[in-house]
């Protein structure tokens, strides 16, 4: 059997879970296992929990190491694929220049990958999901920050270093409130999750009446934006309010990328869009508004078709075309 | 003769001037001229021109229509490349929706495309001039507005309809200044000479002192971004504070970029490029303190090499690829 048909081993390394799946050469899932990150015990002990669960579950598979053809990990952050470092990750508390590749070869040979975990949900989500047979899309994960990952010519696009598509840092409001990256008016810190959170707080604070406190057992510290989507679906119109504009800022964000790269489809995932037309409705309007006519004619906004394995799917995708490419 | 060794015609459409020129099969120009656009006359009178200019410096190379393989015209604003149309240029009156392929193939026949002007000057620089031999850049414009063009994987990248790279309308600062587009903050609106004369004229209006009103016969109004280089290089303080400005804007556009795609150099040309390092070091330092670490470390912020015939050598290239891709 030719080693690009083996089975393949996915793995998405979240800031509060390690998720890993077994492939056969057809695609088909043979087993997938997860366990807690628990990134306060610092690298080296999540490194231990990545290849421990990794070994684990190609044995729940019911293989062994060497029928494993290779092995594809998704990672948050800005990762240099050419060497196989987390060069920053911001879910992970001290991940910065973390040697990936390097460590986990030590325990678990090769071959290794290591990409962006956004740039392995958009491959996963051209090959199998909504991006099916486009030639250019960009996926964007809205959550509790913003990533992306860009489909070119048919082909999953990462730049010089691997890094491309970080759109959470676009500077859309200079000035603008501080972001977790020490800079003033990133994306993220504008339209993600934590952002809606901020603004709705901000906005309890100043005593407007809204339903919202009550679903946060009155702890405004406490309201997050699951909390406000909860409260807009009942009706509350502050929570409404502050969904709008969090969405204004989105189809900015959202022009921004349809005026740069003239895309067929841009897909909204992450936690934030499981608020489905209720922000995506305002983030067109938005975008239409802001973009250049003749991209923004062209482009759809759609929600991702598959789930929480897009990005251990995609890092087992990637990881079996760099064998490919290297055959 | 094969016919993608014919001679070919580039044409560069600017506000001011329709510049053309023929190129034979090993690239050397065989003709040049130029006229004056007259935009106010209407676009019948600009395409009528058009066609008279490329017939005439057909007529000034020696050479018969059909002697020559093929035409290509860059012309600025969102071009549909796959229908010929400049959608919207904003740099010459009513031109909007203009079907210029089809009109001036009723009087100059084919092949002819359309792009870009950006686009065109960024596949010059690839092919012939600042990045050369790279797989990755953009091609930036900073001059009455801002354009781009990008190559990515060795390729002219115009994403679905053509107008990928329109890099001016990013919105980078919210609530900003307004735009001649009519948004507000664009990248064009913050950081093109437009903007540098802009911000010169509010300080001086404020009555700041400045050797600039001395520079433009005393007419606040009239001060344009070269008066405002010119003071800087005298050693004004106000210019040189103006520039500073303008150039940290332009480095936190550029940021946007290099986040975004990673590339492995991004050539900064146009009008306000020709302030040489005056404004490229401070745009370089706000680069850095405005991307992500790994890409910011990777790009090179560098001059162009080709001068005002960009725009029309990379026209010409274009057309020659578009015609063996179809042979």
């Amino acid at each position: 059997m030719a080693r690009s048909k083996f089975p393949v081993v996915g793995v998405d390394i979240g800031g509060t879970k390690i998720i890993a799946a077994v492939f056969d050469g057809d695609g088909a899932m043979l087993s997938r296992i997860y366990c807690l990150t628990l990134g306060s015990e610092g690298p080296d002990r999540v490194i231990n929990r990545i290849s421990s669960t990794i070994s684990k579950v190609i044995e729940k598979a019911g293989l062994k190491r060497d029928q494993v053809g290779c092995i594809g990990i998704a990672a948050a952050g800005a990762i240099d694929i050419n060497r196989g470092i987390v060069a920053d990750s911001p879910n992970i508390p001290r991940w910065q220049n973390i040697p990936l590749r390097d460590r986990l070869l030590e325990s678990l040979g090769g071959p290794l990958f290591v990409l962006n975990d956004a740039n392995a949900a958009a491959l996963a989500e051209h090959r199998l999901g909504a991006g099916r047979g486009l030639n250019n899309l960009i996926y964007i994960t809205v959550s509790t920050g913003i990533g992306g990952g860009m489909i070119i010519d048919g082909e999953l696009y990462q730049g010089t270093d691997g890094s491309a598509a970080e759109i959470g840092h676009m500077i859309i409001k200079i000035g603008g409130p501080v972001c977790k990256c020490g800079k003033r008016g990133c994306f993220e810190a504008m339209a993600s999750g934590t952002a809606i959170a901020r603004l709705a707080q901000k906005r309890l604070r100043r005593g407007e009446k809204s339903i919202i406190p009550g679903l946060a057992h009155d702890k405004v510290g406490d309201v997050t934006a699951q909390v406000v989507a909860e409260a807009a679906r009942k009706g509350d119109a502050l929570a409404r309010a502050v969904i709008e504009e969090s969405a204004g800022y989105l189809g900015i964000g959202v022009a921004n990328l349809v005026n740069l790269m003239n895309p067929q489809m841009i897909i909204i995932g992450g936690g934030v869009s499981k608020m489905g037309e209720m922000i995506l409705s305002p983030t067109r309007r938005s975008m239409k508004a802001n973009a250049i006519n003749l991209p923004a004619r062209t482009v759809r906004l759609v929600r991702p078709r598959l789930g929480v394995d897009a990005e251990l799917t995609g890092a087992a995708l990637y990881a079996r075309d760099m064998l490919r490419m290297e055959a």
